[in-house]
């Protein structure tokens, strides 16, 4: 399996689904799919794909079965009547879990004598294919070898370890921290909103100032993995981020962003941990 | 001013007003430096800088005035003996204020003849002088246009508009999102640290990561500035965080961050936006 053209069947056919198939089908692969509601695979049809009448029949053919349903419930709805079908082939679970499900959906696999790999897709559907698409995967490491070749169609793969939760331990960890970005950017927005700068024009400023911000993630992680906390220069005590609360106040804005933030800076500080740097908040939030 | 050597003085010697004293000297300009503190001079001097005496000595001979001290209020303490002495020349005050103090310096120094720019400095010392930094202006145009050649030895210099609350609005805006994200990255290295993967690796993975979805920003604001948060496709409904507070739960780690983001949602499907996007969250931080 290396380069060649391959048999691959895709079970759910949603925005990703169908964006994974025909990212295949591009790539020259034989693909099969199926959706739980018909109907949904005409434009893949239409670009040869073999519609298959049921997810017995998408199946039985292909040695490679890529899954990307709603959720672990549907990967076990659709996939446990087809347990003994499975026996041997590769199971590539793409849909989003908690590391918990992926762990349970290997087990299940390994139980069936299921070759099974678990992927996390850090990309939207458009982005697929294109060079800002991630997908991590973690499972068996032979399985992600040998198919190698398919994965590289829809972005750039890394195998993250073997276990299976691993990938979507970073994909959970990764998207809450993008979403609490987010929701930084739509907070800094308001604060200079309220004095009429458009959000367009924030954007502009705050897009690069946060992606040059990301360096600084290293120096903490040293720290971090030092367990050296201490910090002469910028310590707790001194990074007071009160006055970020007062300015959005001041705005008539809702600080909640940078309020949840100073809560956690000023709970190590009355922990007796205010000579410490702010990485600090690492243990603070690990233990509670 | 263009290009020339100026005389300028430097009001206070702070990691941060050394650095900038030090930056004009090895941009050829003649620096008269003064701290309340006596003895923080000598590399300056060694460098090149003049000592002064007092405050009231060092402006004497500057036109140009910059001024870096702790904060608003002892800026007032520093400058309001010096009115008479400053009445006529350019003052560049570098001290972190909010934006309403910086107004008040701005009417102050009005109210004395004195020609006000205030600056938020976008960067930490040793940034100053690299194609990192950034400092942000606002106030007096004519007195930006006039010392910009002084300015540009620091940093990228960008005029925010003539209210002089702006820069500073904008530079606390920007750092209320930079420590919320620094918060968001500590969370998920909590989230993956229980899993036994260091902070270096998750930093490796989760800064190209963030850097890149600093590119969705835009998004928003195109639909915060149209004032249509309709969203079919991917609406606050459908976008339920509560997967992600549950994952760092069951990791046993503080769900703070990504609880604050979900709450935010959630107010606005409470308020009967869920058929909106996730941009709709600027409208309930703003009116509350
Ligand atoms: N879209 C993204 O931006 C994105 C990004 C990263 C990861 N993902 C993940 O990719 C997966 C699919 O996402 P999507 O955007 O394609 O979602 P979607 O458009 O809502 O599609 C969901 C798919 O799951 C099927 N399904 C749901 N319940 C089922 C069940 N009980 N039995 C069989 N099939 C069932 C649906 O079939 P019907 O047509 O019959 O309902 C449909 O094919 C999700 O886990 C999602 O988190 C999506
Ligand atoms: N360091 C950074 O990363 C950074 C980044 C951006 C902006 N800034 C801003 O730059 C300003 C200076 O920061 P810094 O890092 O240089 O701080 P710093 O090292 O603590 O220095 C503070 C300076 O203010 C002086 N000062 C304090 N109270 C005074 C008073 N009542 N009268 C006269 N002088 C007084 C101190 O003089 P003494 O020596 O006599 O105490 C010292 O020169 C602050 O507003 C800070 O927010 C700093």
């Amino acid at each position: 399996m290396n380069g060649g053209r391959e048999t691959v069947a895709v079970l759910g056919l949603g925005v990703m689904g169908s964006v994974l198939a025909g990212a295949l089908l591009e790539g020259g692969h034989d693909v099969t799919v199926w959706n739980r509601t018909p109907g949904r695979d005409a434009a893949l049809v239409e670009r040869g794909a073999r519609r298959a009448g049921d997810a017995l029949d998408a199946v039985r053919a292909a040695p490679v079965v890529v899954v990307c349903l709603y959720d672990h419930a549907s990967v076990h709805e659709t996939l446990d009547p087809l347990a003994e079908q499975l026996r041997g082939r590769v199971v590539v679970n793409l849909t989003t879990t908690t590391p918990n499900e992926a762990r349970d959906l290997a087990a299940w696999a390994a139980e069936h004598g299921v070759r099974y790999l678990d992927g996390a897709i850090m990309a939207t559907p458009p982005m697929i294919g294109t060079p800002g698409a991630a997908i991590l995967y973690s499972g068996d490491e032979g399985v992600f070898g040998e198919v190698r070749g398919l994965l590289d169609v829809w972005a750039t793969s890394t195998f993250e370890g073997t276990d299976p939760g691993r990938a979507s331990l970073l994909d959970l960890a990764m998207l809450s921290g993008m979403y609490t970005m987010f929701a930084a950017f739509l907070h800094g927005a308001a604060m200079v909103g309220a004095d009429g700068v458009s959000a367009g024009d924030y954007a502009r400023r705050a897009a690069p100032f946060l992606a040059a911000m990301t360096e600084m993630f290293a120096l903490d992680a040293e720290v971090i993995d030092s367990g050296d906390y201490s910090d002469p220069v910028q310590s707790l005590d001194w990074s007071d981020l009160g006055h970020l609360v007062r300015a959005s106040e001041e705005q008539g804005v809702d600080p909640a962003p940078i309020a949840m933030v100073e809560q956690l800076r000023r709970r190590q500080v009355d922990a007796g941990h205010g000579a410490q740097g702010f990485a600090r908040i690492y243990e603070g939030l690990r233990r509670r």
